[in-house]
């Protein structure tokens, strides 16, 4: 087979990908919806899911539709410059946007079925839950691989690249791949700055809902989390969607195509144009969609079996299958052009061969692994940092609260010593190109690894519909017990977040300083770069400021609305009382009362909730998404030199903000947990639920929620995307110099 | 005047200052001390304070007198390399110790007679306060020009630089300067160990006793602050001298000497040897010298008199008398040379006159005024960010804390944004000289700056003193008002140390760039700087998670001890309960129950708080302190260039965080301050002192003591002393290569 015929299994996997997803949306379409009220609570969080995806959308829009004609116009100034960049930018917003609005309508529709199916069993629920995940997960591999790959094969064959190079004619071929690759940046812009929005918006919205239906139903009104009298608690059954799925979908849709077109930018630069260098991170991404469609069949397990080792089977299996399948792409491309590779120019050539290659792409499959063990570590319970916290909270949430920001503080130095590991052995062995590679190969099973990733939420929120629809308590065990299996998982996807990341925007950062300063070298000691530096520095924090802030502020208008519904609804309020009083007397409700609590549920005004998160997501998402896309332009225009030192700056305290907020945020949660674990008359009585401790503790989790679910999961977003908008706007800086 | 002769000034101002401080302690040691009662706290203060010194420079005696014997022993194995190297590390030791010692017990002799002073009136107590700031002020700058200007003059007498010059050797010369620039980097490196061991051993005594008393007496038995009976009450006291005085104390000598090496340096290096290039930098420091001497005596106020003005007076005149002198200095060293310098080499000349380097000073100067106002913004009762901290804690102590970080990570923007500007107008009128003139710019008037410093500590301590030996409530109140108005100016002060430690860390960078890799450049996106930034960065963090870890420890140790005396000490257990209901019932004591209280007091084992906190604090800064040593060695030794990339990678995090710990801090403690301003009866009832807000006010506040008291004040240093380390080891790696 040649290369050109190969190029198009890439679109190809896509679409196997895209037909599983279209399968399994109509198998669990089949499934059951369980009783009235059940349906009923799907169908008011489908809404308000899909009312915050076409709020977001019409926003983003006329954001997208103004950027891309902006690059269109700006890249017809410069010679040599497409247009198509800009098209390029509006495929790739779309696919994202695309992938998100599947992904989430499929996921809540499986919710409510997950919770139906766990009125029977463990077995089902997790089927139904997987599979929702699963959903979602080829939906961003699947889109991702046909937007890229159709778009590339387009580009390569209007440009007659192979013809070109058949030919001999290597200086035009190397012009042109450059162009291909200025354009395929621009579809990896678009669906960054879409990730960046969801991930930012929906991190907001899932906040304000939580804390604000936290504050006034479980704390001043003395009704349980979840219960279906808080208007707020549909609000924050859509904000799991939209943050942990939708956001979570955005997110790595954006790593999954920055760490490919990282690879194929700094392969084609390194090697000179070797074609090779471009197909084996489009080759290996394509084999690991098929291997994640085919491993989501075997996640399975027996009525009593433990999930968990479903799960690992799937996820793991996938990793582990991709080893001997890159082996024999890489060794492929490698003996098409001899048995060895040279990278690199002048004093500075590195002959590589498909050892070399695999080293470079299995040393980041190694630290990320590794980083996701470290990243449960100082998550879980019964660990040195947890039960520090635990210990720290006897005394009062100010002590919890400096233990956990310690905890936070240190867990950031082994990932980052890993990845600096990581990036030693992948530069020995190949090169930047191999250090793109070691981000590649963390990535190339997104796709069952965001089914894995996406089933938690799912099943979290099926306990959530459980609760609110009054189903016995072993529904709401079994959902607790199939969210708690994936945690292990999940830290490790964490893991696989943060160093490909950071490794993926080391690549593009290579590349940029490669195409805006044309063979200048970026010297740090330069003022105008220690000036970026500074400065880039400084982006994450204030970026994770103004994410925090508008939590707060969206929270406050939630309190403010479920508290006048708890006062205004006169119903409402009469039945608030009677369960308030049946939850102190720890009574169950009698039959009479329940009818009558039953009826007042039914006049809380649960679109407004709805709408305040909506909005205030929508209009608080706009300022951090503009700091993130303006900055480097601004820097950039000024001095490419500035921006080279902007993107590191903001790489090297992005990460750690991101490792930091994220632990924390973990470890306070688990901390929390544990406490409610202990018993009672443990130690000096200052232990288990309801105790000074219990406070404590509590104060620490909520603390953590922006740090985990908002500002720390944006902020790998905001490093990429201004790598790939430095690196979309390069040509035009060099142009201009 | 030759410029020979004009080098002797150094050590001549250096003793002026020291003659001033010896006169003015004699003064102070004739002031009233008061009471029995309050010399004998005075006593307990004073002996405590002197036992953490003790005990400190027992560990860093032998710490020191090892790594001097290391870096002679290690620099004679090299071509041209002197042992004089660890001799110089000895005496800037030494000198920064010998200023912690005298400025120490100087300033615990005046607390206690500013309280004595305070009983008669405003004006004598501000007085005593600041000339007890101004003895430890001229103490650090005295002896800093002292040792390093007669190591400098004893250098260039011994290799004869300025026969060199005159017989036209210039090769000579050049390599002369070069080696008596790597001795007084030792000095520096010297001053900078003791100021890390320093900051972060008072910081965590400070808080460790500070945390313990407030916990354990105030929130457990009921009874006032600063209260007599609690026995952590002393260690609290000796604490604010510890770390704010002594600790402060050491920080400032570091970061004068550091500036004053850096312009050295990047001056001798970009000029090709121009002796004028040195001499600026240290003139400019004698005259500081001699102007804050000056103006010490300007600084006084009549009875009814604002002492806010007296203070601005002070140490705002001092710093607009330098801009006269200093142009005068600079304009008679560049017309030594003919009118104009050419800095830089190659097609980066750069031809200087006296107004391009006035500009380059000036802006540090205008920067750090800027960064102290904003600082003052963000840390102020009344203005916005507080503010929203105070509208937050209505919710409870989650939401505070998340605006106070919230407030905290933005208020890094700013400073950073003018740092950039700093750094561009020093850059463009004077290259990277220019940037080393711009730190020295702030720090010229150190002396007077670090007087109101100390005054601030020294006026608080007195209040202490007042509250606990029972002196009436308007002593009290004096000593309140002369702390509170040192603020503006410590703000202001605040601003100055983060932006010179940028700055001067920036000068020492170049020149570490300069002395390691010798015309070789440091490229950003070389693997092994990208590794060595990433581990930079990441070292902050690891570092502040060190320091409150030791500070939540050691107060744990302290709340044990408290509690062990009040539940094992029969009278003080008696005590406690008519303290505790007397206060409940808000009457005063009747003379029976005063009386027993007093003898009660005798009986707390005052001196074992005191033990704990002094072993506690010692024991834990030495891993934060061996860290910031040991980590640019290990780096630097594997390449000199990944140790370029480790101290930009700590610089930029470092900055950030310092900014943000200290600010967040400040936040809440003013906004704390001012919820206990309001009237109980404002708005829905839950504001004021005894509130559920003021409660949620009083967590963020203890949340912020360790950040703005350890963690955020030690990373300045960490930050210097890491580039320091560099600059020294520079030859060696050099040599290795």
């Amino acid at each position: 087979m040649d290369m050109q015929t190969l190029f198009y299994l890439v679109p190809a996997s896509g679409l196997v990908a895209l037909a599983y997803a279209a399968v399994t949306t109509g198998w669990i379409g089949k499934q059951d919806a369980g009783n009235d009220r059940m349906k009923k609570i799907g169908e008011q969080i489908f809404r308000g899911a899909m009312a915050f995806l076409a709020a977001e959308y019409k926003v983003l829009t006329v954001f997208v539709l103004l950027v891309a004609g902006l690059l269109s116009y700006m890249y017809t100034t410069i010679p040599g410059g497409s247009w198509m960049v800009g098209v390029a930018f509006l495929a790739g917003a779309l696919c994202s946007g695309l992938a998100g609005y599947f992904g989430m309508r499929v996921a809540t529709r499986a919710n409510v079925r997950t919770a139906a199916a766990a009125r029977t069993g463990l077995a089902p629920a997790l089927t139904v839950a997987f599979r929702g995940g699963a959903v979602m997960g080829m939906c961003v591999v699947g889109l991702a691989l046909l937007g890229f790959g159709v778009l590339f094969n387009l580009l390569i064959g209007d440009m007659d690249l192979f013809g070109l190079l058949g030919s001999g004619k290597m200086m035009e071929a190397q012009i042109g791949l450059n162009q291909v690759i200025s354009i395929m940046a621009g579809f990896s812009m678009g669906a960054s700055s879409i990730a960046l929005f969801a991930r930012v918006g929906g991190g907001i919205y899932t906040k304000a809902a939580d804390v604000g239906a936290d504050l006034v139903g479980k704390v001043e009104a003395g009704i349980p989390e979840d219960h279906f009298l808080n208007p707020a608690t549909i609000a924050d059954n859509v904000g799991d969607n939209v943050g942990d799925v939708a956001g979570m979908g955005a997110d790595l849709f954006e790593s999954y195509i920055g760490s490919i077109l990282g690879a194929m930018i700094l392969g084609a630069v390194a090697s000179q144009g070797w074609m090779g260098a471009v197909a084996i991170p489009l080759l290996i991404a394509a084999a690991g969609v098929v291997i994640s469609v085919l491993m989501t069949y075997v996640v399975r397990t027996k009525e009593g079996g433990n999930p968990q080792v479903a799960l690992d089977i799937g996820a793991f299996g996938a990793a582990a299958l991709m080893l001997p399948i890159s082996y024999f792409i890489i060794d492929f491309a490698v003996n098409e052009a001899g048995g060895t590779i040279a990278l690199g120019v002048g004093s500075n050539v590195l002959n590589v061969g498909t050892v070399d290659l695999m080293v470079a792409m299995v040393s980041g499959l190694v630290a990320g692994v590794a980083i996701g063990i470290i990243t449960g570590y100082y998550c879980s319970k019964g660990k040195r940092p947890v039960n520090s916290i635990v210990d720290q909270s006897k005394t009062g949430p100010a002590t919890n609260i400096i233990a956990g920001i310690g905890i936070g503080f240190e867990s950031t130095a082994l990932p980052i010593v890993l990845i600096a590991i990581a990036i030693f052995a992948a530069d020995a062995y190949a090169g930047l190109y191999g250090v793109a590679l070691a981000a590649l190969g963390m990535l190339s099973t997104t796709g069952i690894q965001l089914a894995v990733d996406a089933y938690g939420p799912i099943s979290d929120n099926a306990g959530g519909i459980a609760e609110m629809s009054g189903l016995p308590p072993q529904v709401r065990e079994r959902t607790d017990n199939l969210d708690a299996v994936g945690n292990t998982t999940a830290a490790i996807g964490k893991g696989f977040a943060i160093a490909s990341a950071a490794l993926a925007a080391l690549s593009l950062f290579a590349a940029y300083r490669g195409l805006a300063l044309q063979g200048q070298d970026l010297i740090l000691t330069e003022p105008k770069v220690l000036i970026g530096l500074l400065l880039g520095g400084m982006l994450p924090f204030l970026f994770s400021a103004m994410a925090m802030r508008a939590v707060g502020d969206a929270a406050m208008d939630m309190i403010t609305e479920v508290r006048r519904q708890f006062r205004d609804i006169p119903v409402l309020r009469e039945a608030l009382t009677i369960v308030a009083k049946a939850e102190e007397e720890e009574r169950a409700l009698t039959a009479e009362e329940d009818a009558q609590v039953i009826a007042a549920g039914e006049k809380t005004e649960v679109e407004r909730c709805v709408a305040i998160s909506t909005q205030a997501s929508i209009r608080r998402m706009i300022q951090p998404g503009l700091l993130a896309m303006i900055c480097p332009v601004v820097v950039g225009f000024w001095s490419a030199e500035a921006l080279g030192g902007l993107l590191a700056g903001t790489l090297v305290s992005g990460v750690m903000l991101a490792i930091f907020m994220s632990n924390a945020g973990g470890a306070w949660d688990n901390a929390k947990k544990q406490v409610e674990d202990q018993k009672k008359d443990l130690g000096e009585g200052n232990s288990g639920k309801g105790s000074e401790r219990h406070k404590a503790a509590v104060i620490g989790d909520t603390v953590g929620d922006p740090f985990k679910d908002t500002a720390g999961p944006s902020l790998n977003i905001l490093i990429k995307l201004m790598t790939i908008v430095a690196v979309v706007i390069a040509p035009l800086l060099a142009a201009g110099n």
